[in-house]
């Protein structure tokens, strides 16, 4: 197996780390945020623009690829990397939170999840077995264990039952999946429930996966919530393990998630807020659309060195996103991703020289 | 004044040219097509991208830029080539195509037409004189007299009137320009009558500009029609100018309109059909979204080395295209340029080796 992680500084105030994930496809870097390509593209950019915007890898979603194209068409083309011409490590999720959102249109048992597609209404059902038959197909470097995403706000019982389930069919998953070339990573459940969390951490981490996610969390709850879940979970995984904070993708949560220990984060929230003009900037958020940036020749920040910043004015970007063109959305797009992949690779430098308390001042300090 | 007309070559046997046409922003190499860029951005592709593709002129468009940003904005912003990164020669049309098209919203009389925002309803002018302000703030290197451009099919009485109006245009712009940077070229109309032509054709070229464009084509009259217009009007344009067939962008008429002596072209039509899923190849058309390229993995042109080619394959853009991800409106728009682009200077090359019947041949053999 071609999967190992290497833990190479610890904070000495913080529960920060640093360290490289050897995968297939290369080593990444943590703590690393990972751009979102739902349906085998990260909206609006190039492999290459990626590349050069220093993505390290990139995730993919089970839900979408295999309603559309197709997990049989993806294997055809050689696997995902191959069909989208990525050759970095993709991480692909197992459609647990995609299925589970769809609210009316899906009934969950012990068995799986059956659920009407979101596109045509037909009928599907995701297992384990299924789930780990798909993600072997799409050929990710990192695949997740189908797991079950209770809503926030719920009821105790409610979540204590999608934990029994998410330790149910993790051990499933593993039985499943036999693909040597794929590292499979456990969830970890149990809402904003402390015992529920740490039963939820014990039966999964007992199963032994080669990396840990924390899943459930950003979907409605306070950041404090979120924070004091984190620093309740992540002291009883693993130190030798990746961690991995899934759906965050705001600075703060970030800066505050690796405090307490994550390595891996991915969310939405930088290419789809950058596609509705809100950009993110050293100073905060901009909303580049808005009429006071009309006749503001200045970069989105004028601190960055993105491609978007070193060419372009707000008053061209705001015009471009008024017209509804194209180009627009790109160069929110590379501005935002820029911003998280600059905000990773600082932080990790931080680490690696032991002062990531003072960035962390230095950042709530440059909002204020 | 920087702007010259170098005839390199004629054909021995059509009337097909090469030429190089020096502009403030750089030499153009003709026959060229230019990409149209109708707000400040040609849709999809980011400059360095119409670089990489060959585009060595870019046009864009007075109506929309006067209407949104406004061409105050651009000229606080230093004119268009340093509003939208683009540092190659810029070509602006007058707005009377744009402004003829809104039918019902406009009226024209001998001073101008009064016209309403397609976008808001709002009231505006549009004179010689104001138009020749607008395309001086735009600033681009070769900007367009304000014409009036007949509806097809049209009465002669009415086609005469519009040849009438814009030889007296032609005038009131000539006078109002006064930017040394900037070429003015005038605009020959006359519908589909040949004595109209001829008559605009005289009498534009009597103003003396430095380049002529034939307008009005390309409406909704067939092929043949159109190239007869160009048989009895190019003959009347002068050897040392360049000719520009405006609108016209389909591969075979440009193919034959080289043939008659033209030397420039624009058209939305590669990047317009690109989003609509269709694309250019050697062999002609192929609308990619369909069916029957579900699972296939062949490029879109197996002999095109564009980037979309070199990458991709027919079942993935598919996918993207139907998943209504940009991505895929940028891979079938930047095959569409290059292809234009590759068919100028293979024109150009065979022409220069005088060669260029030959090639017209071995074009048309390909698409049978």
């Amino acid at each position: 197996m071609n999967f190992t992680f290497e833990l190479q500084k610890t904070c000495t105030v913080t529960g920060a780390r640093a360290g490289l994930l050897h995968t297939p496809h290369g080593i990444i870097e943590t703590p690393i945020f990972m751009p979102v390509g739902t349906q085998a593209t990260v909206k609006t950019v190039s492999p290459e623009e990626l590349k050069t915007l220093g993505a390290q890898i990139i995730l993919s979603n089970t839900y979408h690829l295999y309603l559309r194209p197709g997990q049989e068409l993806i294997k055809k083309a050689g696997g995902l990397h191959k069909f989208m011409n990525w050759d970095r490590p993709i991480l692909t999720d197992s459609g647990g939170f995609q299925v589970f959102s769809l609210g009316d249109l899906r009934t969950i048992s012990d068995e799986g999840v059956l659920f009407r597609s979101h596109l045509d209404g037909s009928k599907h059902m995701f297992t384990p077995e299924k789930v780990m038959e798909i993600e072997t197909d799409l050929g990710a470097d990192i695949i997740m264990a189908f797991d079950e995403c209770s809503p926030y706000p719920c009821e105790y019982e409610e979540a204590k039952k999608a934990v029994d389930r998410t330790t149910a069919w993790a051990k499933r998953c593993k039985e499943a999946h036999n693909n040597s070339e794929q590292a499979l990573f456990g969830i970890i459940q149990g809402n904003v429930f402390e015992d529920l969390r740490k039963k939820s951490a014990r039966e999964i981490i007992d199963l032994d996966f080669p990396g840990y996610a924390i899943g459930g969390l950003s979907v409605g709850e306070s950041a404090e919530i979120m924070y004091e879940v984190l620093d309740y979970t992540t002291p009883l995984m693993p130190e030798d393990k990746p961690r991995y904070l899934m759906g965050v993708g705001a600075p703060e949560n970030i800066i505050e998630g690796i405090a307490r220990g994550v390595d891996m984060f991915d969310c939405v929230l930088p290419t789809r807020i950058a596609r509705n003009g809100t950009v993110m900037t050293s100073f905060g958020k901009l909303v580049v659309k808005n009429a006071a940036y009309k006749e503001d020749f200045l970069p989105l920040d004028p601190e960055c060195g993105c491609y978007t910043c070193k060419n372009y004015s707000r008053a061209y970007i705001r015009h471009l996103l008024k017209a509804d063109e194209i180009f627009g959305l790109r160069l929110t797009t590379i501005h935002n991703l820029h911003y998280l992949m600059q905000l990773s690779s600082e932080i990790r430098k931080a680490i690696l020289e032991d002062r990531y308390p003072a960035y962390i001042s230095e950042f709530y300090k440059k909002r204020n």
